[in-house]
């Protein structure tokens, strides 16, 4: 997955399906105002436990954007990245499974078809239950996350999941201690905040208490 | 705060102090492939307990990215909004005390001058504790923000708070039982995921157990 050899930067086309970027005005209490902002597409996430073995099941990828942002708060910019005094696992993750809103589907739908692409588990729509929804990205994106819990056992396992086309992911089957220390005091992530979210969420409501 | 009356869309100009897209390009397993991110400012966030109202603290303020990513998701662009239809109260969020590091200050001095300055209340630095560092925003932007905890009493407030400048921002002293429900199963917020974490980290770790 580390295994990138070239990293360099362009401008942002205008046509970018991904970003769009805008600068919003408004009146307000009668004086204009304005804010930069983009589009970017609403997600689902979702908390994946698996009871046979009693890990949670996260996704690890490298994350341009993680990458970018490390390098850029370390040199001022990210020009002639050298990837030995920076290597690109500093830009790899440690995540929910989710994916984009992207498809005429339901968002539950959707979630379903990223634990079975991500993960590997194909399990039955009702078996996705939603946990909460929320707006991520507030100052800048606004975008819609809903967020699912699902349990899942061996005998869900349909393929060694990863992602499909481009995507490349590790399944990570996380044991339970590990978890807990990511979301205790002083820990560092390269997490976003709605995977340590969830974890807590699921300590909070749903680990077996021997574990 | 909803007091707004005009809202229109422009092009973000190319010196935006805030958002700064771009296309990342790179060669991972041989293969060119490309992401297109943008870098926005790390930032702070503090969870903010008043222990003499046994309150948590939070702000409240109007959105532009929210209310942008609910209108293009309900009409699918943002032309001609009607702010009958779509009031701008849709786009106001309930958050922790927050800000973008923007000083060449420490990252616990910028902590504890957002407190002041949202919220009113003039605390030691010694009394901000780091909670935790994750990364927001891994598909976009990968910014890290900083977790802190403070602690304060009605003898720390300084000034009303309300923010510096153009901010219209109202401070809120939640009810801690107002707090859970933002944080239960089919809870529906307008908050962001650093939000809603710290506020399960608080009832997991610092919520008195009486209240």
């Amino acid at each position: 997955m580390e295994n990138i050899s070239k990293v360099w930067l362009g401008p942002l086309p205008a046509d970018s399906p991904y970003v769009k970027p805008f600068r919003m005005y408004y009146v307000q209490n009668g004086k204009e105002k304005n804010w930069d902002l983009l589009k970017v597409h609403d997600s689902v996430a979702i908390i994946l436990y698996n009871t046979s073995s009693k890990k949670l099941v996260l996704v690890r990828q490298f994350r341009p954007a993680v990458y970018h942002g490390i390098i850029t708060s370390e040199q001022g910019n990210f020009d002639n990245v050298d990837l030995k005094a920076f290597p690109p696992s500093l830009g790899v993750t440690l995540e929910l499974c989710a994916g984009i809103v992207d498809k005429s589907k339901s968002w539950q739908e959707i979630a379903r078809e990223e634990v079975l692409e991500e993960c590997g588990y194909d399990v039955a729509l009702e078996r996705i239950e939603e946990v909460m929804v929320y707006r991520s990205g507030v100052g800048s994106s606004g975008a819609k996350q809903a967020m699912y819990y699902c349990e899942v056992t061996e005998a869900d396992r349909a393929t060694v999941g990863g992602g499909v086309e481009d995507e490349i992911i590790d399944v990570v089957e996380l044991p339970l201690d590990e978890a807990r220390r990511m979301i205790q005091k002083g820990a560092h992530n390269n997490s976003p905040p709605s995977c340590l979210m969830g974890l807590m969420w699921f300590f909070a409501n749903k680990a077996p208490a021997n574990v």
